[in-house]
């Protein structure tokens, strides 16, 4: 018996040493400041398994809107332990006839796994320009190369529901025709950038609430 | 109408210039040797959109075994469109009574989802050996830090679903029971190396079919 | 004199046994597949100086063309010496009233720096949807963050130039215009996901030669 | 003479401008918050020297233990100087007869190098389930890729003595007896996750201290 | 008018659930400590388009001393937009007759542009030993791969004018000549460690300020 | 019975799925091209345990020459089994007066570990031009940050042995006086980018080998 509490002696001696520097996770502290590689960690003496579990997800979210779609996403702000873990998740509601409109995520590649519905889904390669789409059905996963246009919407006759997840806690999302027509971006500008009419520029900018 | 086609020119210009160097994407040619960061790339060429789906999720895994549960994955090597692209997924059955065994990824962080079904999870810390667990329901998400042993089981009363999010497309899978009584690592050294009764080695070796 | 030939012969012994290995630089051998991290490297002993320099940025482009704009990109492609140093260069040509459309770079980061003339640039942030922009002069420079819609344009009476690097070989580039106008994306798709008129779409469309 | 001082002149001038960012190296701020990148820096200014040397591996570990070994971390919370600079060291001592259990680096590859005696050595690789472990002696070193189970025992007659290298500050270590039975899992659900018998779980339970 | 109310009023919902976490730029804030992956972050609200902007290479640097050059740095110590973003850049002023003198740069490969007047420079491989260097006209670019000993000189008879981009926010320069006779490097162990002659190391010592 | 069979064969299912794309190592396969990542894998069912291990750091290296002082690598090319895991290794003998001349390890940060002996070791930072030295005595560790200048000799009355762990599988060494003195570099571009005395620069060359 005393060799066997030797043993617990060493183990525990071995752990304390370097319990210290312990980094297998380190939830976000959201009140410091966020550095290039993500939020400095919360104290793994405070972290209780609450930290590592989100819920916001089983909830759907409101489609009552022109998109008829929604996005929930399980960001690090959201989810504050998957911060540092190079991964996040989204959840993704599409009323029949919802779109999520052309966008990108700048820091992250995506998969969408669809759970119910049928979503019609494509990206835009880059230089090569080349368009690759597809209607995905239930259980059909489809991968978006980080940085290209994107997009996603309903194309069966029952709402639909999928999840994304992203190779980073912080993926960002920028919808072109919000960057575009939802900010304070003069119009002679979008126009000289965009090559679209002026009129179609202004008619887009009181839609989304843009000025200038 | 001439200065249109000035456009036209001056793009097809820009982008064939840089054309050969296109690397939005590397669909793994997986009949080239592996390196560290990935496969080599197929062709853009030659590949088309159903490299970047995949439908092997949406059909279950056959439960009908004694853990009651089976992994689907659409990792690199099943879904070669997630290539270098830092993420990939699997889908996990757990019929009811079903568990996956205590196991790591020893390249990848891991986020869990759940479909249908309650799902009891967990991971156990490094050195600070602290365990992480928590009763998941529909909707809720959980996160594995990476290469830390974890474990998932039905705690309910119905066949549970879950999809599994990596942040690689290649993470690796170490079931701890197997890789000490499924394989020819001799009894003696399973016993000297984790202080398990030699008899007991012995039992589960004769389970799940360890030689020596 | 002796001893001045023995350090000779142990400098030459300690090399050669590590030369197989040298990984100063990794010239790309274009002939061969990419991978996520770049193309196979020449094998050094076929590599000289002229695989470290790019005489292409000398001339200046022909910004005869609508945009009155040309970009002539040193990435990987053109310029085998940067593959796997993490950096690449290009070299903008603005006539007046020249613009570059708006466009990402979906996997690097770029600074531009003013050599002639004047040139208003500016980016737009993702989530928050703000409108950094300013006019840059003569030796000023400017960043624009990875994956971010951005543009540049001759706000001068002179024509301009400007070099861009970039913090990867190999940025990519999508100029929006090119993606949603330029290819068979049908219009009824282009219409759905943004918002734009059918109209505006098939008349930008028929200048950028898309098709459907 | 006056040349000779401009050149200082300017080097003088040329450093002082860049010195605030200072990079070179990045020693532990202990007292601050950890980041996904490693601890915040102490201001150069502040370090000297003995930030980058460590001298607490001179003395052999207690190895008056069940287990016969002793292991002493100069990871990043005992030796502040190798944060940032992906690697750290540490020293095994091993007995006759001593053993390090099966464990595993959840953040890091390691490679051992035998001082002294004769080390038996192996890993279990993952989804293929093989094993390589072999009898090393001095001289000899052994690499143990990142995340896989691995174990170190005296194959010898007299004490056997060895140092470990990391690719990490911060590799981890994670026992598997000691996550099994050290801490509070509760018995059912370790029987559950490993199908180990409950009284064999209880036993080992007992000796290292665990609960539940 | 109602439906596009709503789109707006979605849109702002979606944006503003996931705006803390932005993280499309990182601005240094000097004021905090470094850490391994660059400075934090000042709140984006409190940062303008005057972050992403530099001027400070517009004006050519004094040339008015023994090297008849100057290097004049935005790195993130001078230029805080570019933190996290993985580049840099400097300007180079090479009067008749100017030299940089032999340096490595530790953390980051670099391309040289031309701009003006002729140039010549080179870099040493490591292992191999070998020198590659080329005089560079008006327009070529130069790639020195990361750690590698270079220089740059104006081989021409008229002023040089270059501007070198970094594949870091913080590349570091090391000069040989300042490394070894700058400072408090005891002149023994110069010696001892360079084979120079002592009184050639005394007499740089002299010129360059180092004592001992 | 049944039941034990039916565990057997799930596990095989489920790792026979996935064992196409095993990449817990990756052992250089030297016949292929390097890429930016390291070297293509060698085919995993063809890898013995013999990969991962690697005995020619048991015999001194050879002292006998002006050095006096030899160093083994057993960097990726001599050890194929660390291609990819972010480390390697040398041995360092260094006779009584023996010393490792002034050099840098472009591509990684180094550990050194004192096994016998005493050696004293320095490095010098880059931008801000400070010197650290130390004696080290047995059991010392002392680390070097990525690319900067440093030096190693024994300053005891014994031979000292040392061993170095990097942080990279490849890297890299560039010993100052080989670079300056030991190739083809012509004598007077040496002197022009060193300051060096025209006499001095030809001496060495004569010592080392150098032409020009």
């Amino acid at each position: 018996m005393k060799m066997f509490l030797t043993i617990l002696f060493t183990f525990a001696l071995l752990f304390s040493s370097s319990q210290a520097s312990v980094q297998d996770f380190c939830v976000a502290d959201l009140s410091l400041s966020d550095t290039p590689s993500g939020y400095p960690c919360k104290k793994p003496s405070t972290v209780t398994v609450d930290a590592f579990v989100f819920s916001g997800l089983g909830v759907a979210g409101n489609t009552s809107n022109l998109i008829k779609a929604a996005v929930t996403p399980a960001f690090v702000a959201q989810f504050p332990g998957v911060n540092g873990l190079g991964l996040s998740t989204a959840r993704l509601d599409l009323a029949v006839d919802g779109v999520i409109p052309l966008h990108t995520h700048p820091g992250a590649s995506e998969v969408l796994i669809v759970i119910q519905g049928t979503i019609c889904a494509g990206f835009i390669s880059s230089s090569a320009n080349v368009v690759y789409f597809k209607t995905l059905n239930k259980g059909d996963i489809m991968v978006f190369p980080q940085g290209l246009l994107h997009f996603q919407f309903n194309s069966g006759k029952i709402p639909a529901l999928a999840f994304a997840s992203f190779s980073s806690p912080n993926p960002g999302l920028q919808i072109t025709d919000f960057a575009l027509f939802a900010n304070d971006l003069p119009t002679e500008l979008v126009v000289k950038v965009t090559f679209l009419d002026f009129a179609q520029v202004k008619k887009l900018k009181a839609v989304l609430g843009g000025t200038n």
